[in-house]
């Protein structure tokens, strides 16, 4: 029934009549007519014989895949499976097997990720410890937990007997000017090994291994082919770089990299079932939910990472999908927690407790926050845009492994005298974030107040000398870790920037949150402050300033918001604070809007020419389609008649045009579209006609069956009914682009014919869409590279 | 510019060459094209004068919407806005008004939500008391707030000496047979005093504030018109009557209905912006912000009511609508804490807090309490639709207030005897989520065992007779609550069923539980229990156990699932639990799907014959486009010729058809398509030509301009090129089905024409979609009421 290509006798022509009967099974009124959609064809002769054109349905890299054809395709193997199930037992299991595939496929994903995550933050953590000392009776233990073995002295302060710093494993003293320089020596050197590693590995085994990763998942997740990029090679190198390059003291973070990882796994894994293997389209729904147990992991935070892929990443995000990715997410948080990588009871990662709610009138200091966000974020997304540009577009791109070097020995250089930059980043945001509590030594906390107690409420007390020195220390740190994250994001190691953002706002706002809470301790009658801190308690926290500029910072450069928020309770555990937290995020996102239109993701989309249809984006503009598609005037429409044309003429058209589908109509003369062919599809039957049957000769005729009550040409012809798309998308020339761009997004189109008055005019591609938004945005149209 | 109807001269005819000058502004390259989106001229006429057609571009009652015409219609305001900004700063203010007026109206909505919710909760927590006595030194005061005065008793016992009983009111006793017959039958006089005056209210002055509205709110945010179904006499009568009823035992909520109220609310505010309330399609923006403040203040759960609008209530949501809604949500949450009606500290609706975490094998019996909820929920929907499906068919419906007073009676006699069902069911819901504490003195908490203080861990001990008791009067509860809730659920009173469905849950969750605790006492050497049981703490929390019961019967009862695992943990607080509570949800969904498809708001609009297109079913079926156009084989389909028809020939064709629109063609031989225009449209041209033109007679000819070249066909005749639209969406005959239904749901579409060859074959509406799909369901297509 699938044969008509290669089963047909080369000189029978089918008419319409004739095709009607063969098309339609007669018992099931199941038509042929699906045959338009290749990829069933292939699919079905896959299951039931193997008589058809190899090749057929799949895409080449670097292309834009169809949605509608690829989700046509998998109903249509559904209807298959569901028809075949009344057959046999094994049939029967083979269509449960297959209706319950999805959710196996993203419990596996979740259980996966989960235990890669335990595995980098156990890797990181350990070799973290490494740049600075060892545990000499168990060297894979991290400091914390070789200090667990010894009950001698308090953790809190770093040091415990049965950990050696290098200055002690070489035989000298723990303290002293020697010991620094020698620990200082080693803190850099570890730093330079580990970053050299991670970028030796990435240049040799797997370029696509580098960076966050994000900006292309969202290309890929938006229909787009790139080989390779969610390979197995990119997964290994992805997780070993990634534990280096954090343990290097870079400053960069593994939280985006953890969303291509677990990409990464969701594509490995959904090999193993062919619904989503073998499909594009239903592959990417595995993959949101991938990308949703990414961030999951990352932060602790499940109903985060769904909102994550809902808002930030996924393209086509049907609703069901919804509750997959929960269950992905959740899945993969709880495999993580289970191992339990950090030793800590709570599940979130910086958890805090303020003692304190917050007061209405703090809301003005949040929103400065989130001005202030805004304006660090658009200062990072400029530089660091226009440095990736520089070094694309320089010699400088040629040399990675120098420029990670380099880059690395600034950074350790500059950042281990300060306390504050040579500590882990997490660390620092988690100190950051907290209250200054009876157990806080560190100078951040050198307040003139005496605790009593656990218990008793912090009494609002002067800064003392550390405070003020501390917060030189952290203006220094928002500096350095500002112009090193520019330099360091676009570098060929794996690297996030969620964490560097948070810690940039964590920064600047606990150096605000200390100037109210001093403003309100030295001025206590100002009316702002009369209410809730006449009482001799304190009254403002300077924790939570942290966790709303960080809040801040990190929604300006992602422009994420929703999705933000929650990710940031869920982070903190602090349900109390939606409030001020969104409204930092509200302000940094205008701000952010207002000075740069896009978010880091999106430039470097656009640095990378992707083909990324923005669904955030409102096209505004009044152009028709008819302004867009191509040819332009003056130009001819390359075109394939149904039944006049013989291979050579065909053969010709390949070889002279480049397009990668031509339309398909009644005549030259009268234009009336008739179906749609692709340029690969045309290639392969035709090799395949070649290889396979008789007669085919340069002066045979290519006919796309479809149409009837035409006289019969005479033999011999080639029928390629099977590879027409009947239904192509078309618009009217009169059509707005607005609803031209709307139907690109929603229904997933790869081009879409244009016709006026039934007539066949131009095609208009996503390319064409692409370069015609930028244009319109006063953007380089050849920006766009790929179709 | 955008006068041609009126202001071109009866006489002139515009060809094809003329139209383009006209059309394009030179400058600007601004087409009049869009001019096929008819509702833009309007807009436009509106601003710069009032040469236009009243009436264009709205819709009749119960029809659908054309989504892309009035977002085009919307962008094409907003560039006109932009174009004007720069001519003056009255323009500037305007445009700076326009561009704020979402955020502003969403502010709006969500700060009158939070007072109505606050409203609605004294009410009604103050009538529901009046049931049982007063406070005669202040009667506007409930029964918590009169104790609070009241030092000398704890509020557990529920009465306290300032407190009246009914009895007492009358000079009797508080205790004894005569009290409580006294008390028993105040209780049923109020209850159908309350019942009786909502059902009236309703009967007489808002026949739409009946019910949940939640299926209506759905097919309206799908795109359908039902005028006054968020109207301000809907609003009033549906506050006041929720209060009534849910006062009046009822076994209802008022969760559902505060939806609708918030719903109303966003449609009577959105008025107050153009933007939005002349813009149907944008207006739903709003309505899905409102509806997702509806059920944060209902739960006092923000994020899961933006998930709830989001999954199960919005049809068409942008992206950037989810950061408006979240926002909405968060202020009517914070607004009605700020209220704060129930006067307790803890921001969510059920707190609880349980020592224990959960235990794996937990699982077995939470997946158990799952099944069991999709079959209360399934029993509960099928019931349910009986009952609703025999009063809409038979003379019951005639006699909604009767049948209002006897449901009331009936539930009013059958649940005071039982203390869980006479009490608020909110209380009840509490009652058994909580844990068995030191202060807890309810039956349920009869357990053999000594507190010793309130840190202390509790221990492992018996049930004590108390709780058998208890479990009896639970399984009654259930029973009726079950009956009384499908009798309930559709009569003509405001009524929700979120709640009922927790009871419901809850009881059967708190039963497992139960059985479950004395299990692991009684048997502590089971391999299950081993482990964390062992030790003489509890290690089984039943109140767990109704939460996740009540979870899974709500779940099987709507069909929700991340909304609903988010609002349940946010309504109670318990992060741990998201595990438990997503397994049960899970079960309880499968249980539902396999036993019956449609959740209880699909299965009413399915009963109501609301024009709904699920976005969520997949169409499954491979039938194509050819076959579900209409007009069907051997009828001849309604066209119009672009120029060759009299005003006569439409008004007959008018007259004698019934279709909403026409398509336009070249010529009746040809077939070939030019545009589509609207029944309504031509009516209202024709009408107004009629009214305002000379020479306008049955023999004018009627010109769709749009194709030049033409001859000038002789004067007089009628331009009516205004109320085309040149950029109607097309399908060919061959496409796919489920391509065609994608398209609907997607573009949200009206109608679409199918075409073979560039020749029209025929139109494929909405209706014929739902009529179809139901077809293919095997269900009856008849049932689609409306277009």
């Amino acid at each position: 029934m699938f044969s008509t290509v290669s089963g047909l006798s080369a000189n029978s022509v089918i008419t319409y009549e004739d095709m009607e009967t063969v098309v339609l099974d007669p018992g099931e009124k199941e038509p042929l007519v699906y045959v338009d959609h290749v990829g069933d064809a292939v699919l079905f002769s896959g299951m039931s014989g193997d008589d058809d054109i190899p090749g057929i349905g799949q895409y080449d890299d670097f292309h834009t895949i169809d949605w509608q054809r690829d989700i046509a395709r998998d109903r249509m193997r559904h209807r298959y499976i569901v028809k075949k199930r009344q057959d046999s037992i094994w049939d029967l299991i083979k269509g449960a097997h297959d209706a319950w595939s999805g959710w196996v496929c993203v419990l596996l994903v979740g259980v996966c990720t989960g235990i890669v995550a335990g595995v980098i933050d156990i890797g990181a953590s350990w070799m973290t410890d490494l740049k600075f000392g060892i545990c000499p009776q168990a060297f894979w233990l991290n400091r914390e937990q070789c200090c667990w073995s010894d009950t001698d002295t308090t953790f809190d302060t770093g040091n415990c007997s049965q950990w050696l710093t290098w200055p002690e494993v070489l035989g000298g003293q723990r303290q002293g000017p020697g010991a620094y320089i020698i620990s200082y020596l080693f803190y850099i050197v570890w730093a330079l090994v580990f970053a050299a590693l991670s970028a030796s590995l990435v240049r040799m085994f797997a370029p696509y291994a580098c960076g966050s990763g994000i900006p292309e998942i969202k290309t890929i997740l938006s229909g787009f082919i790139i080989r390779g990029y969610l390979g197995k090679w990119t997964l290994i190198i992805k997780v070993v770089g990634l534990i280096l390059s954090v343990s290097s003291g870079l400053s960069l973070g593994k939280e985006g990299p953890m969303v291509h990882i677990a990409s990464c796994l969701g594509n490995i894994l959904s090999y193993l079932f062919p619904k989503y293997g073998r499909n594009e389209a239903k592959k990417r729904e595995i993959l949101s939910a991938a990308a949703a147990a990414g961030v999951s992991v990352a932060f602790g935070a499940p109903i985060g990472g769904v909102l994550f892929s809902l808002e930030e990443v996924s393209y086509y995000f049907p609703l069901k999908t919804l509750w997959r990715s929960f269950f992905c997410a959740l899945i993969a948080a709880f495999i993580l927690r289970s191992i339990n990588p950090f030793g800590n009871e709570h599940s979130v990662l910086f958890f805090v407790e303020y003692n304190k709610p917050w007061i209405f009138f703090e809301l003005i200091p949040f929103v400065g926050l989130g001005i202030i966000g805004g304006c660090i974020a658009t200062i990072f997304i400029k530089a660091n845009i226009f440095w990736c540009r520089y070094r694309k577009f320089s010699k400088l791109g040629q040399y990675p492994v120098t420029e990670v070097l380099v880059v690395t020995l600034v950074t350790a250089i500059i950042a281990y005298p300060n306390p504050y930059t040579r500590m882990n980043t997490s660390e620092l945001i988690y100190l950051l974030f907290n209250q200054c509590g009876i157990s806080n030594s560190d100078p951040l906390c050198d307040y003139n107040r005496n605790f009593t107690d656990v218990n008793s409420a912090i009494e609002k007390a002067a800064a003392g000398p550390g405070v003020y020195h501390a917060i030189w220390l952290l203006v220094l740190a928002l500096v350095l870790k500002l112009v090193m994250t520019i330099f360091t994001f676009g570098i060929k190691v794996p690297c996030g920037l969620f964490i560097p953002s948070l810690a940039l706002g964590a920064i600047a706002g606990r150096i605000v949150g200390i100037g109210v809470e001093q403003l309100a301790y030295n001025y206590p009658r100002i009316w702002l402050f009369s209410g809730e801190c006449s009482t001799g308690d304190d009254c403002i926290t300077p924790g939570l300033y942290a966790m709303v500029g960080a809040a801040a910072v990190l929604g300006g450069v992602t422009r994420m918001t929703v999705s933000l928020v929650v990710i940031m309770f869920e982070l903190t555990g602090g349900v109390r604070y939606i409030v001020p937290l969104m409204a930092a995020a509200m302000a940094s996102k205008w701000v952010g809007d207002a000075l740069g239109r896009q978010g880091i993701y999106d430039a470097h989309i656009a640095l990378n020419g992707y083909p990324f249809l923005d669904s955030k984006d409102e096209f505004q503009h009044t152009s028709l389609a008819a302004d867009v598609m191509q040819p332009k005037r003056n130009e001819t429409l390359s075109v394939i008649t149904q039944d006049s044309m013989t291979v050579d003429d065909v053969d010709t058209l390949l070889k002279e045009t480049e397009h990668n589908g031509y339309p398909v109509v009644v005549s030259k003369e009268s234009q009336y579209l008739v179906g749609f062919v692709l340029r690969r599809d045309l290639n392969l039957a035709i090799a395949n006609a070649r290889r396979t049957m008789e007669g085919i000769t340069g002066q045979t005729i290519v006919i796309f069956a479809g149409t009837g009550n035409q006289p019969l040409s005479p033999p011999p012809c080639l029928m390629l009914n099977r590879i027409l798309d009947m239904a192509p998308i078309t618009v009217t020339d009169q059509t707005p682009m607005e609803t031209v761009v709307d139907m690109f997004r929603k229904l997933g189109l790869r081009q879409t014919l244009v016709t006026h008055n039934g007539r066949l005019l131009g095609v208009i591609t996503k390319k064409d869409v692409l370069r015609h938004v930028k244009q319109m945005d006063n953007e380089d149209p050849n920006s766009v590279l790929f179709n």
